[in-house]
């Protein structure tokens, strides 16, 4: 598989420098401090996730990496970025893949400023794309952005409704954006400017699928590494999750173990000793139970995928899948 | 033609409050936190002046408020409001219409995700009126909002930059989302479900001329009320732009009037003696000089509807623009 799959990497490498390329014009117009700034936030690190399954998925369906098809994986990545440092405002936080954040650098203000200015530029590329269903994608994605942060703000520090709402805050925060990025590929293809003859209702609705299930095991598997990755790994402390109030599976699993009796809620609701029960959890089976979830949902994403022919593409996104719950950073 | 202007008014209330309904239905599903904060900026005051000029402009066009037009009334006061949340949020402002802001009620956090909420909302609502054009057209708006603020954070205590970028800075933080009202009123008449006959790019065209004129000659009769208006009719402190270092048309004609050599620039741009020349500009003539170009801008938006033919909404249209540059609070 892997080495059916290494035939799609040059391509796709070759495509994700394209993508690279547009991210690189964002905010050109934007006078010297906010470009500064917008530079500084699209440049540190990442994977580009987002753009990788778009791309893959538009080649799955026979799409040869248009320019459309690049610009729409480069608006995938800019929503992303403006969630992040509308999040990294919320939160105060102040470093994200260990460089300083833009609130940090520059103040809160103009993250804010930053945040607007790339959802608004991610708006006007998908406008240009000719497809108001796409469009239609990207702002029901904007909105389970904001609601996923406000889930997670109000079941902050409060473990039954941390457990009560887990999966749907990361389908909001996180699924969202794998689901733009797999199903708006397939829009594309069935309503953009060079229609794909066969794209239809059922392989866009299996994109969407594939885009849910590998959001929601990218997320938990995110989670499990806050618990055991290094600060280094991590490019943010450890354990940062639980000291920001963020109950995570990892946590929820550990605290489903324990006897009833032994469950003291108020250790985590109180805020203290944050330290010692990261460190129990971290020695407990919970990250372990928590990745085993992820992996269960990594296999069913690919399963969705079943409903297209074998091809490199289609191995390439079960890597992507596999990877998910392998990675360590 | 106050009389003829006044046939329109009793419909034109009905649509507005058809409006209200549609905003009010706005946060129903961000759970309570979130809509109290949405509900509290939402209502607190304001004329709806985009709405009713979105209206008018459709009424102009032969539009009978189909529900689609009060839709993209509505959207129009919540990319508004979005904005201003924000702003608030930028600017640390404590109050707005006489009411504490969302930022000093519920803390700037919460008040990120109500812009980022709004603005979603405003782009899942016009991506439901089936035009590309008026997304590209919400889009275009939004980073106009953007550049604007920046543009004015960029020209903060600087005279020079002030005098240098009023006009652009006026364009993008207020014209533009009197553009978005009325041309879009245009766009959604040209190309939305109900197309109206006889619709086209000229007519489109003068309704976008009209809202560009209308909306800096209404930002420039703001900034005179600014210096000349009271505490209680303003809601908020009289002189407060200079005193945030925004420089506007009435201390900038004030400045112009000043013998070179009596020009002290430095007293704005160190901060020191607001108080004092704030008396001063109040005392000049630069208020009523700069009232004087709103009159014009506003003269010419008037002119900018003579494509169309003499109706009550054409009237309508021409009372809005004179009480704008007439207007107390």
């Amino acid at each position: 598989m892997a080495m059916a799959a290494s035939r799609i990497n040059q391509p796709l490498m070759a495509e994700l420098a394209r993508v690279e390329e547009q991210l690189a014009l964002v905010g050109q117009e934007a006078g010297p401090l906010l470009q500064e700034a917008i530079r500084h936030h699209l440049s540190a690190g990442g994977k580009r996730m987002r753009p990788r399954i778009a791309l893959l998925a538009g080649r799955l369906l026979g799409h040869e990496a248009t320019d459309d098809l690049v610009r729409f994986a480069a608006v995938t990545e800019l929503v992303h970025a403006a969630s992040l440092v509308h999040d990294d405002t919320i939160d105060d936080a102040a470093t994200r893949r260990g460089e300083p954040t833009v609130g940090a650098t520059w103040g809160g203000h103009i993250a804010v400023l930053v945040g607007d200015y790339l959802f608004a530029q991610a708006a006007i590329i998908t406008a240009g794309l000719g497809s108001l269903r796409l469009m239609s994608l990207l702002a029901a994605t904007i909105q389970a952005l904001v609601r996923g942060e406000l889930r997670q703000m109000s079941a902050a520090y409060n473990i039954e409704a941390s457990a009560a709402n887990y999966e749907a805050r990361i389908s909001d925060k996180s699924a969202s954006l794998f689901v733009l990025a797999a199903e708006g590929a397939g829009v594309l293809a069935a309503e953009g400017a060079g229609v794909l003859a066969g794209v239809g209702e059922e392989q866009t609705q299996a994109l969407h699928q594939f885009g849910q299930l590998l959001g929601l095991a990218f997320q938990i598997a995110d989670d499990v590494l806050d618990y055991t990755g290094s600060d280094q790994e991590l490019g943010k402390p450890a354990g940062s999750d639980l000291a920001n109030g963020v109950i995570t599976l990892p946590a929820l699993r550990y605290l489903q173990s324990l006897r009833p009796d032994a469950l003291d809620w108020r250790i985590v609701e109180e805020g203290g000793e944050i330290d010692r029960v990261v460190a129990a959890i971290r020695a407990s089976d919970g990250p372990e139970c928590a990745l085993d979830r992820a992996r269960t949902l990594s296999h069913e994403a690919v399963s969705a995928l079943r409903t297209f022919p074998l091809s490199p593409a289609r191995e390439a996104l079960e890597l992507v899948a596999e990877e998910t719950v392998r990675r360590r950073s």
